[in-house]
């Protein structure tokens, strides 16, 4: 059985074809140019599926379905994209659109979804019934695996775990909440605090690593000084784990999945971020001496997104 | 089909045989009397259930399966008790125990997730796939039901929405850390609040419906205060409805359940308090112009506990 997944992004239609054991068979891409209609972006969509097929020996009959992940929240009841924030897109039946043309069931979640629902078919977390995956980036998402199933909640609007709040009265989020967890753990975050350190320790290796320049400290920056025994950047380190531990133990506090799988840019710091994180944690554990979550590193970085995508039409 | 169902409280054991519908045939309870050794105490959770079978013209044939509500964590995967904090439990093989003298099945689960379970069968969210059930008592706990099932986590140490941080920098909480949603949402929280408005504010209604003694003031008096209009109580109404506020909002941020259900001693309040929530909530929502989760007051009080427990072996 085979799959087509999409994963849509701001930038770039990255387009597979997937075997129920979550392996690539083929894959291609093109370039999203958002300020298109979406009818538009949708027929390149199909191009690229049909271009996948080829490449892989096999034509439309052979799909079971087709998935697409995407930068914003999906109907679950009706599969239409309700929001999509940096297309532009309210109200898109892309669903619709695509089996107009390919009349095979679509199927449409949030990106970070169809990348946690990745690493539990073919990553980290394969084989466990629940996982939670926190992806680090420019913000903080989640992708939640019950039952061995992807969760987005009820109406497409869960797994926002980069805005939950963990400090009422913190950090103005752009949601127009205070506090949420993205304004702590996300790579924004853990720049603002590095370049607002630097202010006060200008001789830390977080500012000659940037060139003299705070516009140009990077997470990697900062884990790179701190790597290197840089106190200040040190000090970042600490204080940004301290926060992932703070909002890991709410996830297990709340939901307690078999595992926790660390994704998104961040996680490129690998086992020193890990090992952090490790650390941390248990300060916070509600039930220190039981079993509680592993916590581990998403292992199939950008190929989650189509494989995902692809498997949502796995029974 | 009929199912006993033990609702274990720290005061006393309740007892119930329940049909698949979620209604009770028949109900009885003894103390607990948690100085004794748990093999005692299941010996009379044993007397009742025979008694209570009898009550209704069964016998033990009849039974499907015996499930126990504890006010504490149970190990999902052999069925045996974690913590019982109340009745200074830990690592009780309660489930063998009962199995010893009547050899059907036992579930063991938290009691707020049985609570939350039994309403998703025949309370206000019957029929939902997903709802949140969160008791608002001395402390404030939650249940879980996804896919039509209790869900109390992986390893069992999940659903303690009141210790999910809201608050980094804000209230020690008894686990240890600080800002716990607790600290904030529980009928201790109103009432600590309570009793530092009226230092200020002697004159408040509050004091004069707690015959002028703080130490007196529960949360009803609050909400009977506010209802009056007294300003100071009007104040911390407000407040408390305010973390609440925040509290679900985080639920919907995570899971987004198809329905979230109050209860517990605070949930008296009715509809007061639940105007309050549904009119504040909007301002958090991170998706304020679609669907998001019904927020309701829970319909089965006390009996949710037994119908809960009964129904854990409703397959």
């Amino acid at each position: 059985m085979i799959y087509a997944g999409v994963d849509l992004g701001g930038t770039n239609i990255a387009v597979g074809i997937v075997n129920e054991h979550g392996d690539i068979l083929a894959r291609t891409s093109t370039p999203t140019r958002p300020e298109r209609d979406y009818k538009e972006i949708a027929q390149d969509m199909l191009l690229c599926i049909y271009k996948t097929l080829k490449e892989c020996g096999r034509d439309a009959n052979d799909l079971e379905s087709v998935g697409v992940g995407i930068p914003g929240i999906a109907n679950p009841k009706d599969g239409t994209i309700i929001y999509c924030t940096n297309l532009g897109w309210r109200d898109v039946p892309l669903n619709k659109e695509l089996q107009k043309y390919l009349p095979k069931p679509v199927f449409i979640d949030n990106d970070a979804t169809v990348a946690g629902y990745a690493e539990s078919i073919s990553g980290i977390s394969k084989g466990c019934d629940s996982s939670v995956f926190i992806t680090l980036g420019t913000g903080v998402g989640a992708g939640i695996v019950i039952h061995g199933r992807p969760w987005s909640g009820f109406h497409g609007v869960g797994s926002e775990l980069g805005h939950i709040t963990v400090a009422m009265d913190g950090v103005p989020c752009t949601c127009g909440n205070n506090g949420c967890l993205e304004r702590y753990c996300s790579a924004t975050a853990i720049i603002r605090m590095a370049r607002q350190e630097v202010l006060s320790y200008p001789e830390s290796q977080m500012l000659s690593l940037a060139n003299g320049d705070p516009e140009q400290i990077s997470a990697r920056t900062v884990f790179d000084a701190a790597k290197n025994g840089d106190k200040a950047a040190v000090r970042i380190y600490q204080r940004y784990v301290n926060y992932l531990a703070i909002g890991i133990n709410n996830v297990i506090s709340f939901l307690d999945p078999e595992m926790i799988v660390i994704g998104g840019g961040v996680s490129a710091a690998g086992s020193f971020l890990l090992d952090g994180i490790r650390e941390c944690l248990p300060r916070y554990l509600m039930y220190k001496t039981v079993a509680n979550p592993r916590i581990e590193l998403a292992t199939l970085g950008n190929e989650a997104g189509i494989i995902g995508a692809a498997l949502l039409g796995k029974v």
